[in-house]
């Protein structure tokens, strides 16, 4: 006879599965969530006083950084990561998080790894203001390896009707100022593990080890960021993830305008050198698959880049570029 | 020298998937939505009118049913598999889908397949009038094998406060109107892939081939049952996905209220029984395994029975079952 737990699903593990991450998920729900754990679906009221809300909707995952999370067996800062992958894009059009779902992918149940993934990924929701009202794990046996995971997630923000960032009030003589991102947030990851590819991760690396640098979590620029648009002088902003500066800063930008940026107004973490030298990786390649110690870029009036700076003076904000007429919509020199 | 593509990753690959879906994802907007293609996020505008709006957000995947979909390289279905399992579970609750994004996980990029799988997605959003506004497609080299696929999305959902469908009225008395699915939508893959190990998907039956049996898409109760809620006869509703009708019928039920189901009321779809037979699987293990013909269930005041399922008769209603008072959420009988 042949029930579900023969075919590897585990029907009972993923009850207490649920229970254990109970408290961790409702521990982000504000007076603003209505109905409860276990329904088919938790609700979010609107931010009150909001005139013409827009909503924003956002998705990605963690990708193979995972690989890495894995071998050094360290779940803590995933959900980190993969919130800032969804909720960050949302930031880039100033959209405040107000909601988060995660689909978590594995070959079987791991009541320790799995809880403190929903662990990570609540404490993340709970920095940015974003209710968890659902998630999905969901069990793979034989089509993923028993210990494999994959890790997504959707974000929904909300905006005010035009106050949207959109990027089209950027304009000549505009400035670009760099948000530091000391690590490697979640990006370029097939090409680190290829880099690196057989390394000792224990060995020591910029005072800490290199599996730990490679594995530090991405910075959530969400709520920093949000209040320098609230002083009115952002034009447009990047999440700097895939494609780097290149494939991201230009974005924003309106069709005829180039964002010239300096490199050497910002020093770069000693992870993307590294990385450099072990590959013999050209300047421009690096450029594509990492963000170079640059994870978030605001775009602002010339005048107003002290007033914006000041909000977001915790991630170390520098003027790396300015806009400029021309072809490109990113140049780097 | 290394690159990115060295590494497994298609930096140019991916820009042409881009391009070759954007006209699949905006054929999916509406006038509500703004913001263009190719942002960090597009907006969308609730539905006029709104008095006071609660947002509901729902996430799931399609699972190893792509594993089949895989071997039979036949992806136009998938997208309604997670359309269907994302926005019904909004649907449980009462809430109208306005919003969607998808994550495909890959191990290489397939121009066919996966253009393919989002214009499946696409079509199924545009039937509930959801907007596909967000997608991830993430190559993953080295972890997921060349050709393997994970898809997974999320659903947002907008519904009038104090109009959610939440069970609170539920009552001794009130019948269960079941509606037919006459696949297996998207549950209990796992089991059938054990089932039909080894089987040639070229077989006959039921009028088609096994393969295109187990492959059917899931119907989507969205558009129909909203329209029956709105009669205001309809005091819960559940949508039957992993667990089954014992594992699903109960979640909308205030406590001390029991759904007793009579199976005999309606006629399961061959596959069930196929599946049972194969397996030697018992009637309780296949009704937590699968849907048994069943994938939505509307919980009704008896004197409305015939106005809510007027609204659904495309999807064959009968009443399964009654509401009892009894310690069991769920009794098959």
């Amino acid at each position: 006879m042949t029930d579900y737990g023969s075919a590897g699903v585990d029907l009972a593990g993923a009850e207490r599965h649920v229970e254990a991450i109970r408290s961790l998920v409702t521990s982000t729900w504000g007076s603003n969530i209505v109905g409860g754990f276990g329904g088919f679906a938790a609700g979010i009221e609107l931010p009150a006083g909001m005139r013409r809300p827009v909503l924003m909707m956002s998705t990605d995952g963690v990708g193979t950084k995972l690989e890495i999370a894995r071998q050094l067996r360290k779940w803590d800062g995933v959900g980190y990561d993969l919130v800032a992958m969804c909720v960050d894009d949302l930031t880039a059009v100033g959209a405040r998080p107000i909601g988060f779902v995660d689909y978590m992918a594995v070959g079987r149940l791991d009541p320790d790894r799995d809880t403190s993934v929903v662990a990570s990924i609540a404490s993340a929701c709970a920095e940015v203001g974003a209710a968890l009202v659902g998630g999905e794990t969901a069990e793979h046996p034989g089509v993923m390896d028993r210990d494999a995971i994959d890790l997504a997630g959707a974000a929904l923000g909300v905006v005010e009707a035009g106050e949207e960032i959109v990027g089209e009030a950027v304009d000549v003589g505009d400035l670009v100022i760099g948000l530091a991102s000391r690590n490697l947030r979640s990006n370029g990851f097939s090409l680190v593990r290829r880099l690196l590819a057989g390394s000792d991760w224990a060995i020591r690396f910029d005072g800490s080890t290199i599996g730990e640098t490679v594995l530090e979590p991405s910075v959530l620029y969400s709520a920093d960021v949000l209040a320098s648009m609230a002083t009115g002088g952002v034009t447009g902003a990047a999440h700097i993830t895939g494609g780097g500066l290149p494939g991201n800063l230009g974005r924003p930008l309106p069709e005829g305008l180039s964002a010239r940026v300096d490199t050497s107004a910002w020093s770069r973490p000693p992870i993307f050198d590294h990385l450099q030298k072990i590959g013999d990786i050209d300047d421009g390649a690096m450029f594509e698959a990492f963000n170079m110690g640059i994870g978030f870029c605001l775009i602002v009036r010339p005048e107003r880049v002290s007033d914006v700076a000041s909000h977001v003076s915790g991630h170390d904000p520098v003027v790396i570029g300015e806009i400029v007429e021309g072809p490109e919509a990113v140049v780097i020199t």
